[in-house]
């Protein structure tokens, strides 16, 4: 079949999606992935590997984590079988959206968020509306309630990445008072903000919760999240979570930090003070404006263009986030906070590079 | 909204779906999940925990793990920028239909075969079309040549699961010449078969060519597999895979793995011999089929009642895999080739249950 591509089968939808990517690149101050600078304790870790040199790697995991669940149960006080393990959040979305959306069903994503939701609504031929923030970045709750009314699914990041904006609780219960579908939330970045929607999830059966291990919990590396949702609901988005999908290293790791909860608590605490004395100190500086944020990430805006800025960072070793593409992020740059030292490397090399400019 | 569950928004071909779940039970012979019996050799493992332990475990893996993705191409000889790495093959067969599969897509599956197809075929709302083997359980290569002409995609497990089936590769070239959507070819147990469909990539675009090391490679507790197709398939089933997939640990124990190709050729030509022995010595005891297979399993049929037969081997410590409600499998059992010594006490268990009747 001379005259044709082996990708003309693949939907037009995804055909004409670019791939959500990101060049890995090594920095002194990697301040671009909104990661948790302070690593597990190196006991714990060793304590995970001992686990794990201590059972077979040829053996399939359980099915379903059920002591992992039984962990998170009690880390959340949220029921057994209301809660999925995912490798990643990622994979729950994924499993979540598959399972509601196809062409003619809706999903209403507020824009600028994180990446994955709008490209996967492409894969899945769904209607997607997009609501935009509003200037200073705040949930436009208006016409996000307004979009929900029908829709499939609505999409909330709180706080939001990359803009850091948390959703209040009382604006989450009109929109999922409003809808006549699920509203997915996602919790990536709740431990910095001091606020969860997880005692609405007894009221409120249309609530589902993703949060992630990638973030506050520094297991990046491991890939762990979960989701919490009405057993009606979990039950059906299991369907299409894949089986053994959590491999024996991250449940060892999962299980242990989930005994200490408390483990992370300082690590937290430090990024969220060091979080605010960026802002702070930023906003000192002439012509640049700092975005207030409840995650452990702030946008900032200057005169100049994203790229160049981008790159005067990087020739100092400070890696950050070129978020100038997303919609309403013109000369925007996202930072992440990292240890106090890592945070100063940051500012002079912002100082030094607003000075070439 | 009270007349309403919150799960009326999921699809309706999910709410009819079971869940393909299996139960976790222990035993001294574990021969239920066609796992490999022989681990990984000590020395390797803890050079992969040396390594992890030397990496933060709060920073994501690569977006595209390349250094993985090289070994690959160097372990198969396939380019590169046609490969992608998933956790397990599962995933990349996840993220591979959800490109292409929805209303009104056609998907021609050979029955019985690997559950996953069918299932998420039914999330993605595609058209099924159920293709039998013949009585035999080799494939009806006439009807899914046939089925395959408008389909989509065609998804041939070889050698299939449950049943040990391999396609011969003439046979394969008709149905890739035949059709005008992609082949899946799923080569998890291709190992124990001595035979793949890799050589056929370069004058075959459409074929794709799915590969796990949950099997013979003995790590199916870390969850790896990939895929090899078209460089211009892969980019597009690559924008559904999500990113940073695989963690650091996996990706670190599959690449020592691909640093010793030979690592696992004994275990793998133990466990094709002790096939053979189990199927021969199977078929001395009166009234009891096996069928040939060119897979680490076969499976028998019994005049018994196969969840019966599987009770009584379980009771005495064998752990097999009761196939019996798949189409045409009816009084069949699936089991896993073991060590020696295991499958000497599955012959034993055998012989007890039998006389039991």
């Amino acid at each position: 079949m001379p005259d044709r591509s082996p990708s003309d089968v693949i939907k037009p939808e995804v055909r004409r999606l670019s791939a959500y990517t990101l060049k890995h690149v090594k920095a002194d101050v990697k301040v671009d992935q909104n990661e948790n600078p302070y690593e597990l304790p190196m006991e714990l870790k060793e304590e995970v590997v001992r686990r794990v040199l201590a059972r077979p790697w040829g053996r399939y995991p359980e099915f379903v984590p059920a002591s992992t669940t039984k962990a998170l149960a009690k880390f959340t006080g949220w029921t057994e079988d209301g809660i999925l393990i995912g490798n990643g959040s990622n994979e729950l979305i994924m499993a979540g959206l598959s399972v509601i959306l196809g062409p003619g069903r809706k999903v209403v994503i507020p824009q600028p968020t994180f990446t994955l939701y709008k490209l996967l609504s492409s894969v899945f031929q769904s209607n997607a509306v997009l609501v935009p923030l509003k200037a200073d970045f705040s949930f436009d709750v208006e016409a996000i309630a307004e979009a929900s009314k029908d829709a499939a699914v609505t999409v909330i990041c709180s706080p939001n990445n990359p803009t850091g904006t948390l959703l209040e609780t009382d604006a989450l219960k009109r929109i999922l008072n409003g809808t006549r579908g699920l509203v997915f939330l996602d919790e990536a970045y709740h431990e910095f903000s001091g606020q969860t929607a997880l005692q609405l999830l007894p009221a409120h059966q249309n609530l589902v919760v993703l949060r992630t291990f990638s973030k506050a919990m520094s297991m990046a590396g491991l890939r762990f999240g979960y989701m919490m949702a009405h057993p009606e609901v979990a039950k059906e988005i299991h369907k299409a979570k894949l089986p053994y999908n959590v491999n024996v290293f991250t449940l060892t790791a999962a299980e242990l930090v989930l005994e200490r909860p408390g483990l992370l608590l300082n690590a937290i605490q430090t990024l969220v003070a060091e979080r605010q004395r960026l802002i702070r100190e930023v906003r000192k500086r002439p012509g640049v404006e700092a975005f207030d944020s409840c995650a452990n990430f702030f946008l900032m805006r200057t005169s100049r263009d994203a790229r160049e800025l981008f790159d005067a960072l990087y020739k100092q070793g400070v890696l950050v986030r070129d978020v100038s593409a997303y919609p309403m992020l013109e000369r925007v740059l996202r930072v992440t906070a990292g240890t106090p030292e890592e945070n100063d490397r940051f500012l002079s090399a912002l100082d030094k590079s607003l000075e070439t400019t």
